[in-house]
């Protein structure tokens, strides 16, 4: 199949047809006049705003969600922007007997559903210039109103658009949020509107380098070098309405190297399975799991905002894997799954027991500390030595924990993995080894994910 | 037992008795005879001068090494100081009837034995400046000189030299040959004078750092900093008789650090063992290697000047260990023993066996070695992924070589662990893993070194 191929059987399948449009437009026709009618009714004054793909024509066929601001003006206290938010939009909620749901970014926002439809009542800062911006979602106005002045030039760009985040989110990039660490909306228009397309920004990250790759729409550096030395991430394009900030910032190594890969594999083998994985024939999970030295902790979490949620489980993950390793283990990967209250962290590792000895390192010869390491062992515990290696004292000395449960049990004890989970763990927690992790939740979702992070194959890459 | 009752009873071991010298000082007063001799009769225009500790009189009783320098004019060619050198130096040994061999430093040399002493016959150049030297072994008539004439004002000296002789032989740093790594006798020369006493001596290096000691007894550089600078050695002892020589350069930082360590416990509790260290009970071989994860290369190897072996036997040590490593192993510790034609390298391990998977590291995504790395994978042979991983490729797999006796057998047939012993290898070699490791070599004194290996525990060291 040509790329061009391609493209025009995605894109049948993701520009919105006049029904769809229509359908959607009286949503938010609807949902505006709501807000306006439940502000003028709580003596709220404020304006609402449509942002993000809706407001610039760039979301995608039966996947839209809808935004709507509610902008104050900047004399408006920051409790009593919260506060008003909240209550014109759950007035809204209740004119239009809508289900809705209190969420929390950088402040509390409500989701309404409405007809099916997903929207977003976000209160925000109605500011002059993006420099003046008091809250972060400040900023999305001008994105939107940027967006939309360059896309009256060539239209025809929102269908790239709409192209770029399909492929973004096939194979596995799209979002900014911390779970994804990927690609926004926003990041990727300002993609198609820097390289013109979907096809010439596909040949461009096929080359673009980690720390290396630069884009800076307005020209608001003199050069690569000036921005890549302000702008420390693996990539970098420069907000055009606030030259201070990287919109690719959230993007992580992998995730940006995961978009090179994809891309240079597009361009080899082109396919629809890169916006639309198929489903692969799975493996049996019991099979899987015991070829292989997985563990999993699982254990009951409190409700917290996706950020708050995905940022404490990245940083358990972290402390567990640096755990595991100081006692001895060899960590290969690790992966982490949520719903409800469950949380369950993953770890493959080399080996799910270690070796009866173990080296152990003791102070420099020349420390104040070294009697007390020197005595401890000669009186009992060493197999050799002490004796000194480089400048250090050493043991080789018999493994007090060798099986993995024992080690979390006692890292769960002792280590602080982040301020939540650390306290969730403490109030309790299951350890799952070898095929009984498959075990360890009976929602099917859970041994969906477990086999594919087992597998760890993109159903994109063929050979 | 008190710090003196200790030095006093190993100085009386240790200090020559009136007969002794005698004894010695005979057999040097003939072999210098025997070579005016010699040289007469061959012609050579040679003079012969005692050097080393028996010159500067800080042997050890019943320990001592006579080396007798053939001094030649420096117009001499190099290829003629070494012909005339030995020529000279075999006269001689005809002339007593000495048996005697011949040896290899900087050029060659004889040694002699002489009534059952040891007499290296050196030959050497007689430069007027230790700046002016033309070979390495020119400057030791400028140490004996510098050494003899600071005696001249403080004789006691001589003894506290011989205690710290003494202790650094039992401590088992003794000797700057590259099998030691550790402290020549010109350099415990210099640290009395420089210290004073060996007590003094040993209570400055309980407190020694290394890369921030430095000893400079003629004041040739301005600071401590400007010659740490100059010489990146562990230990820095600038020459008395040449600046821009750090006369502790043969000094590892395993080698400084034991003498520290042990003069930090010989401060704590002072013994004699320190001196003398006495024959511990061992426990039986087979029950440490059962207990251990030890394996053995044996292989044959020509014989070659001792430093030369020594040079050979660390780097293919540390080139088989990185090997090991790089293959999955875990190396705790590492040895040699040689003996005649024999070399038997010694590894420790953690495990002799590897768990079944291994996590194996492609190229970046970005590299054009990707396509090879994606479809050698996805044809087979990965039990997850190709998957990305921060920057790079990365699959799961089965491990090839799982036992320590086959990563060892690749390892040899294809790495350079340094030219002698690669040869040696590649034309044949034995493995003993495991219990087997004794059966090494018949050999009781591989048996003692192994043990003692295993046990990595120093006789001065006491609780």
């Amino acid at each position: 199949m040509s790329v061009d191929d391609v493209l025009r059987e995605v894109l049948q399948r993701i520009v919105p047809s006049a029904e769809e449009r229509e359908r959607v437009a009286r949503v938010v026709d609807k949902v505006l006049r709501a807000l306006e009618r439940a502000s003028r009714e709580e003596g709220v004054d404020v304006i609402a705003e449509v942002e993000g793909s809706f407001a610039k024509d760039t979301w995608l066929a039966g996947d839209v969600d809808i935004d709507v601001f509610l902008l104050f003006s900047p004399a408006t206290p920051l409790d009593e922007l919260r506060r008003q938010g909240l209550l014109v939009a759950r007035r809204a909620a209740e004119v239009l007997g809508a289900e809705w749901e209190e969420r929390y970014a950088s402040h509390p926002y409500l989701t309404l559903k409405v007809e099916g439809y997903s929207v977003d009542v976000v209160p925000a800062y109605r500011v002059s210039s993006p420099l003046e911006i008091l809250s972060p979602v400040d900023r999305t106005p001008f994105h939107t109103m940027y967006v939309r002045s360059r896309f009256e030039e060539r239209p025809s760009l929102k269908d790239e658009v709409r192209l770029l985040k399909r492929f973004a989110k096939g194979v596995g990039v799209y979002g900014a949020e911390i779970r994804v660490e990927g690609f926004s909306g926003y990041l990727l228009e300002l993609l198609v509107l820097h390289y013109g397309s979907f096809k010439s920004t596909i040949a461009a990250a096929a080359n673009w380098r980690p720390y290396r790759t630069f884009i800076d729409l307005e020209r608001h550096y003199k050069d690569r070098r000036e921005a890549l030395k302000k702008f420390q991430d693996p990539l970098v394009v420069v907000d055009p309405v606030d030259p201070r900030r990287n919109v690719a910032s959230p993007v992580s190594l992998e995730s940006m190297c995961k978009f090179i890969a994809a891309s240079r594999a597009f361009l080899r083998a082109p396919s629809t399975s890169f916006f639309y994985p198929p489903e692969s024939a799975e493996r049996p999970l019991d099979e899987l799991l015991r070829s292989r030295a997985v563990v999993a902790i699982k254990t009951t979490i409190p409700r917290l905002p996706e950020d708050v949620l995905w940022g404490q489980v990245k940083r358990a993950i972290r402390a567990l894997s640096n755990g595991l390793e100081r006692a001895g283990f060899t960590v290969y990967s690790s992966h982490a799954w949520a719903s409800g209250d469950v949380l369950i962290l993953l770890f493959e590792l080399e080996s799910l027991t270690l070796p009866p000895l173990e080296k152990h390192y003791g102070p420099p010869v020349y420390s104040d500390h070294d009697v007390r390491f020197i005595t401890k062992y000669l009186r009992g515990g060493a197999v050799a030595g002490p004796y000194i290696e480089g400048d250090r004292w050493v043991v080789i000395r018999r493994r007090k924990l060798r099986g993995v449960e024992q080690a979390l049990a006692k890292l769960i004890s002792t280590y602080n993995v982040g301020e939540h989970i650390t306290e969730c763990l403490r109030r309790g927690y299951e350890v799952y080894v070898g095929p009984r992790v498959a075990e360890a939740s009976a929602d099917p979702e859970y041994r969906t994910q477990l086999t594919r992070w087992l597998e760890r194959k993109y159903p994109w890459l063929s050979s």
